[in-house]
């Protein structure tokens, strides 16, 4: 058996190339052999053979191969001053996920192969497989909510408030210039449970308001529709159930192409001009409540059940988003899809109205799907269902925070600004001008950590005085210890002000004391 | 070239077990054909062939094939409870790290494969590879210091106290019953940068001081010794500086067997008795600053320059520790040997020193490598180097602490005391006893999440009191308001104290004030 497979690999690799083939070229030479598409399989020879030729010029007399310094494909290192940026958002959005009493999970990164199978649709061809090593076949997570539903599903839990922040991997080609990578932050928050309807959806309307205006990010407005009332007006308008969901991608397209694009993409996918035009002039419409209570007149959709369920409900929504205050951000949207299949009943998405230069530019090039949108959410209540031996679902609603698109936008306002965010946290320098005081600096750093101040002093043993300083500006400290000998011996310290420059002389065992008063008087920054 | 390799296929693998063999194990077999090990080879088709049968006996006539509701082997998932001791556990070691100045990266989760190649020595087997999906070829990272030095050459940084947490990836033998894990948090803290001797490396101690004592986690003694100290003893011994390696493997066991065992391990690695019972006489020693002052005058080892060098640092180092206040946590153990080979220096190890039950049991059965081990790190000064194009290095030294292990620790600490710790941190509840009151409670709770105070209430329409009162024993609420129509209709709302079951009337208008005063006079969860 060995021989005979090796053979014609000798015959057709190792001899055509006359060098040495490695395990890993002959497995994946292998596995684009059992690729289904012929051209693929053609093509994928030619970039082995390519690959094989580049190998074998290195291994002649070129010099010794280099070692790449560099992170994966789509990915990136998280630098000090971009971790700053991330710990304020997560910072403000944790908090508002506290306050409304949630809890948090965690799910190992990757899932078995077979959780994540015929979740994604055609989107699919973007998970990242772990190489079979023995054992399992594995995958690395595609989002958060399918963990979600799989933990649910196997903890048998009926209800639960919980908020999960954790990275996801999608190998989608990387547009890095435009904030998407391979691996970037989610940040979901969900409820989960039997309740009476609309009323947990209102809460993550809610949420997203109040993390968008926490975040100060500008004007938006959050757009809300409901997946029953789609299918509802494509029911009625004539469109065959089986293209309900080509027909909700090509309507998902309205807030960035004319109706006269997406009509003809309908069109194309096989809909009737009449059909298609009965669809126009339902999906174009936005509004309020008013809205909402004229299309429950509106004759032609009384016929359809699952509309005037999703009607009823929407204007229950509207009335609790009312007395949860964001009415005024919420648009009833009649042309808002969302792409994921497995959204059941209400569907929402926040999008900036004003903006950044980093949208701007993706808007004039209209690469982008949803523009400026920075949440996005909705029902899907058979998704546990989906993985439970019995069936049992548990209802869910949902919303995903946008948190990468957020960091773009608060990195090039703070670069437009010229603003500086510290990226540690200490409050006070230890510092000498004179020669000989690292035992002393030390002492003082100590009794400093031991009063909960942080602190630190220079890991040199005789720094000079400008230095010292200079690493105060520079990572922001806001104030300094300085201790010389004429000073310590009659039981004196100096605290300087860094910005002012403002030198105040401390009796030694005050020094504690006055530090933690300038400190709490100044929200731990001073000025 | 397609032909010539599917027909031994079909003849070999197809027609022998009469099933449809997929892709997938097609490739499973391919890669065991290119073991080099021919018994390796033979167990591998063996189990192959089991894995197809069980396979052809599943398409039989059997019942479908199950789907597998569980996360991958070695993996779990962390309960609202869990994240709450590890949320616990992470803001006392960040507000520690924060203390002392460091800022915190983050890499991603997976690597170029040859930036993990030959860092791990023979553990490399452990390393998770991603499947070749065309592209580069990539693994999952095994720890945080080798992405941080990657990091450090790519960015050309010349100094950096940072910290970083996160989880990392070891295809081991999981031991779950025993805290052990294929995928786990590791929390490290390193400084880098050209400074004085032992001063960062003294901070790293006092930061694992800090921590553990923090932590409460009872008595530790944290273990120093120097790569340099005992290489200084292999040599003047008569160890050949081949065996260094080995011989050091075999010193680190002494924490767990005795000298008798340690030195037989010694001589079957090829040491003669007098080296070894040479090398004996000196790592069974352990002490304090006098125990380095009489090595210092040691006229053996003041032959070995090395050693010399390490112990000059080392009395240095305990001169630091005794400024920053740890001396008494301190102890040099010249049986301390590290596993890492990247160590060039000062080595430590914290370990608790009353085991807890959990720890207890391990040190029963003996198994674990490092019983009651906490935290451990050391001085890594060539790393950086070994991925710089031109080998330009920075000296590191850096702790990790065992977050893992000390999640284990409190978790059964708080299992025996019959402690709870609340999964989320909702200060006030929103109930009636009556129907009808969904919109007045949704109107209170809106006016307490705009006060900024963390508030939830039922989903619910209509529910009973009982529950209401129950959910907010469950999860911990110290604060209800309570609405009637007889007491709305008046202007008053009761606060009722969840542990006292005392009820209080206040004015509406005076309700928010009323419950920031009594939730900021006990530190926002009252009693």
């Amino acid at each position: 058996m060995l021989k005979l497979l090796h053979a014609p690999l000798t015959y057709c690799v190792r001899q055509s190339l006359k060098i040495n083939v490695t395990k890993e070229n002959y497995q994946r030479i292998f596995s684009c052999l059992f690729c289904n598409n012929v051209s693929e399989q053609k093509s994928k020879i030619d970039e082995e053979v390519a690959k094989l030729l580049a190998l074998k010029a290195q291994l002649g007399d070129g010099p010794a191969p280099k070692f790449q310094l560099k992170t994966p494909k789509g990915t990136r290192d998280y630098d000090a001053k971009q971790m700053a940026v991330r710990e304020k958002v997560f910072n403000c959005v944790i908090e508002c996920f506290k306050r409304h009493g949630a809890s948090t999970l965690d799910t190992p990164v990757f899932e078995l192969k077979e959780t994540l199978t015929n979740k994604y649709g055609e989107d699919s061809k973007l998970i990242y497989d772990l190489k079979d090593q023995g054992g399992e076949m594995l995958s690395l997570r595609y989002d958060l909510t399918v963990p979600f539903a799989r933990y649910m599903a196997m903890t048998k839990s009926q209800n639960i408030k919980r908020y999960h922040i954790a990275k996801v991997y999608r190998r989608d080609n990387p547009a890095m210039t435009r904030g998407r990578y391979r691996e970037f932050y989610q940040c979901d928050f969900d409820i989960a449970g039997q309740y009476d309807p609309m009323i947990p959806d209102a809460e993550c309307l809610r949420i997203v308001s109040e993390i968008l205006s926490g975040l100060d990010l500008g004007e938006y407005v959050i757009k809300v529709n409901d997946r029953r009332i789609l299918d509802g007006v494509f029911d009625v308008c004539g469109c065959p159930s089986d293209k309900f969901r080509s027909a909700c991608s090509a309507v998902d397209k309205l807030d960035k192409m004319p109706w006269e694009d997406v009509k003809a993409e309908m069109m194309e996918k096989g809909l009737t001009e009449e059909t298609t035009d009965k669809i126009g002039t339902y999906v174009q419409l936005s509004g309020g409540i008013d809205l909402i209570e004229k299309l429950l007149t509106d004759e032609s959709l009384l016929k359809s059940k699952c509309a005037v369920q999703g009607l009823t409900d929407m204007k229950q929504l509207f009335n609790y988003l009312e007395i949860f205050q964001v009415i005024d951000k919420a648009s009833f949207d009649l042309s808002l899809a969302r792409g994921l299949d497995y959204y059941t009943g209400a569907i929402f998405e926040a999008v900036l109205m004003n903006s950044n230069t980093a949208n701007e530019k993706e808007r004039v090039k209209g690469e982008t799907v949803g523009v400026g949108s920075v949440a996005g959410g909705g029902r899907y209540d058979n998704l546990v269902g989906s993985f439970d031996p019995k069936g049992r679902s548990v209802p869910c609603v949902g919303v995903s925070i946008g948190v990468e698109r957020i960091f773009s936008i608060l990195e090039a306002q703070m670069k437009r600004d010229g603003q500086k965010l510290r990226t540690n946290e200490t409050q006070v320098y230890v510092a000498s001008p004179q020669k000989g005081f690292l035992q002393e600096r030390m002492k003082i750093v100590t009794e400093l950590w031991n009063s909960n101040i942080k602190a630190e002093t220079s890991y040199k043993k005789n720094p000079k005085m400008l230095n010292q300083l200079q690493e105060c500006e520079e990572s922001g400290i806001p104030l300094v210890i300085i201790i010389a000998s004429g000073e310590l011996e009659s039981g004196v310290v100096k605290i300087r002000s860094v910005t002012s420059r403002e030198e105040t002389t401390v009796q030694r065992e005050n020094m504690v004391n006055e530090l933690q008063s300038r400190l709490s008087s100044c929200n731990g920054t001073e000025e």
